[in-house]
């Protein structure tokens, strides 16, 4: 028998897999602010505002954060080495630079950089990353327990394909969550068990309502396996404290779950009441070592100070999984040969960055800190303004990126987005984005709203901090008057 | 019910299909020399060689491959884009590269190379890339169908999740095969359904072979959803006649089959009588379109004159899949946000080069040009040294980067593997890397004797020819030396 091509390949002949998640961060908003701007540049002054302002995608430099000077010489030498021999170098380079430079060039495969590594990361790299994450724990860390990655989604894509065997095999997941996970479950044929983030208690992480979530996913026939923890949260914003992260630890070591710990907003707090800790740390100082409890760290370059999105740097660190695993995660690993080059010189580079007495250390250390400086003042400016609008309700953006305010929502607002088929939080994004050009993702992207929890009914958007300060300065006006004018449309007359 | 610790993840309870696949170009062997090259370190002299000649792995510029000086400015320059702004750049960087550097720039969101771009890759990269594959074939290609990739791996992978959905689900695959394809198959949950190339054929693919297995495959039970097609191959050197391609266009469109063509090695290419076409063009030149056939081409910057397989770039050229499943396969591309940068640069400037009349020009084709004179001259002399060994013979290396001589091994050799539990393949490289440092990945690796076929029995070795003129010189006299006395110690004495 012959096959015709129309039975080939139809959206109705994929994997079932690919079809059943969504992603809404790159979905329905982000399309419809394409459509947007390409009928602007089309007919320019077609809509009320001059630009889109991308706060739907957590991408600083896209919305102009600099990057780190000292990390794109070195990156720029590294490309191109025969600059190391050229003495018109140093008029363009510093020589922080070239020194780091020279560094990385003389341990890669072949004195080049553009082999093949190991798939795990070019060693001495990764003796940096465990050398800065000695340094800001206070514990040691081995070269040997770093994979370097492109970026941490890779990483987390990863660590499910090893965890999951089968939809009878759960990970919890915070809800909100960063779909990225939910994502990663469903294709690799595992089962999410969500738990509930307390909006009351500034998004913090209630144990008791874990276990009840870990419980009833026992009950109901699950094995689960691992419990995600994001710190600082995406899309909350907060920072746990380490009351609460002492708590998950002696939880998951009790439950004899591996701890997946997305870290990869460590960079980006701004709240004087709160610091970072890993959970690693966590738990060696409650005297827990590897035998006694699993975590795998994520971190990577695109976030914190450096921003690199694009750049698909980051490691994870993973503690407590024997060596056999280990020899197991290294041959998947191997199968996609090694993570870019570049991506592991930043995270290299984040990770031990210039010290105290390398010539470019203060410039280092006065990008840094303006970078945090001037998001610790958007952060605290965008919360502020969202608190101030009628029906609106934020918690302090503590760490990470985002604002993920609570809205409200008059019931005609409810009623007008049922009848044209969408969700009330994505009705009022759509809203907002053809009044105002401003880019958010509704809180249903984070599966905010998916049955079977206390949360259900209650709507959000999530909102980047990124935007530059002048621009932030003219996007709250236009949120106010739209926010107005959309409440004086649908409000409550009763 | 508490777990404990030992429960939460051990190679027993991790997911059973990272377990059965191997993966042997990073395995046995690669491990071995890299003991090999510690104990070396430790104790200088110990070995009756000076260091490990890597001809296991395809990583040319860690065996001296000098990267393509253009490519590197580009790539400098994107990366620290305050170069373009400073007079003394132009002492540094060719005028060529600081323009091409400037106008990729001025294409990128916040005019920056570190945010997260497009999950296609940047738009203006994708048209360098269709303009470049409309170059190559003849035919037209759009920016829609081009996705930018973490080097062509994780675009197979990715293949490989659409097109899966269970393991009734098969895919055609050439033995020997690169075994990424039955890694990534496997860890997909599906089912390979091999075929074997013909070595007495020039390594050719016979159509009533790849038929015999399909109808196999299809009375078993299996729907087979897609033919790979390794051209040229990988790692049997072979480039594919036309009327070849012809033949197996033909029989993919009858039979309903998606054709994933690997194409990595299409700048690979070294002997008169055979030239690269692309499945698309020859698809194209017989009358079909995207309503006739779909067809996914793979390609990199690993191999060719490029070499840059450290980088990770590579794109697919996806055609004939329908606008829905291309919607499904970006929001899967989504979830790891986009390919790195510097790899979305790198294949744009590969697939548009400098051209006649650029100022670069000259000296870019000339670099282009070594390259492939020099691996044509060591492809040469490879296969005939291996010709040349009693007991050995080896057909022409084409193209691609790799010779595969068979080893007609006497029956005391293999005894003696099968008393040291190793297969006879195995076992010769072994030997090979222990007396002369020469690793070579056995044919097994590439499951040449998988059962169930004709070739069952028969031992290769793969080697390749990316070591400079110089260092095989000095090993062929050694890798003739070590045949000379492995066969004095179990030739047949009948």
């Amino acid at each position: 028998m012959s096959y015709n091509k129309t039975a080939s390949i139809t959206a109705e002949t994929i994997n079932p897999k690919v079809k059943i998640f969504d992603y809404e961060p790159c979905g329905e908003i982000a399309r419809h602010a394409e459509r947007l701007e390409q009928e602007m540049e089309k007919s320019p002054g077609s809509r009320p505002f001059p630009e889109i302002t991308y706060c739907n995608l957590g991408n600083p430099q896209a919305l102009g954060q600099r990057p780190i000077t000292f990390f794109r010489e070195v990156l720029s030498l590294c490309d191109n080495p025969a600059l190391l021999r050229r003495d018109e170098t140093r008029m363009l380079f510093s020589p922080c630079a070239i020194n780091r430079a020279r560094k990385i060039i003389e341990s890669m495969p072949g004195r080049n950089s553009g082999a093949y590594t190991n798939s795990q990361g070019i060693r001495s790299l990764r003796e940096a990353v465990a050398s800065g994450i000695a340094a800001r724990d206070g514990f040691p860390s081995r070269p040997e327990d770093i994979f370097l990655t492109d970026g941490a989604s890779s990483a987390i894509n990863l660590s499910m394909q090893i965890l999951i065997r089968s939809q009878e095999d759960g990970v919890l997941c915070p809800l909100p969550e960063y779909p990225l996970y939910s994502a990663s479950i469903i294709l690799h044929g595992g089962t999410m068990v969500p738990y509930n983030l307390s909006e009351d208690g500034d998004w913090g992480l209630e144990i008791f309502e874990v276990k009840r979530c870990l419980e009833e996913a026992r009950i109901a026939g699950l094995t689960v396996r691992a419990m995600v923890i994001i710190n600082p949260g995406n899309p909350t914003g907060q920072v746990l404290s380490v009351t609460n992260q002492e708590e998950i630890v002696e939880f998951c070591r009790k439950e004899g779950l591996v701890m997946l710990a997305d870290e990869v907003y460590q960079d980006n707090v701004y709240v004087e009441d709160r610091k970072f800790h890993s959970f690693k740390k966590v738990a060696r100082s409650l005297g827990y070592d590897e035998n006694d409890i699993s975590i795998v760290s994520f971190h990577s370059v695109s976030m914190g100070f450096s921003g690199e999105c694009g750049r698909r740097g980051g490691y994870m660190e993973i503690c407590g999984f024997g060596d056999d695993v280990m020899g197991e995660i290294r041959k998947v690993a191997s199968v996609t040969l090694c993570p870019n080059i570049g991506g592991q010189i930043l995270t290299s580079l984040a990770m031990d960055p210039p010290k105290l007495g390398d010539g470019c250390f203060e410039n280092f250390m006065a990008e840094k800190e303006d970078i945090r400086l001037s998001l610790a003042k958007r952060a605290k400016t965008l919360a502020g303004a969202f608190s101030s609008l009628e029906g609106m309700t934020c918690n302090r953006v503590e760490g990470a990126i985002y604002a993920f305010p609570r809205i409200h929502l008059p019931a005609a607002a409810i009623k007008a987005a049922k009848a044209e088929g969408m969700s009330p939080d994505l009705f009022y994004a759509c809203r907002l984005l053809d009044a105002t050009g401003i880019a958010v993702v509704p809180g249903s992207g984070f599966h905010q709203v998916s049955g079977r929890n206390k949360a259900t009914g209650t709507w959000h958007i999530r909102c980047t901090i990124l935007p530059g300060e002048d621009k932030i300065k003219v996007m709250i006006p236009r949120l106010k008057e739209f926010h107005e004018s959309f409440m004086n449309e649908f409000r409550d007359r009763s």
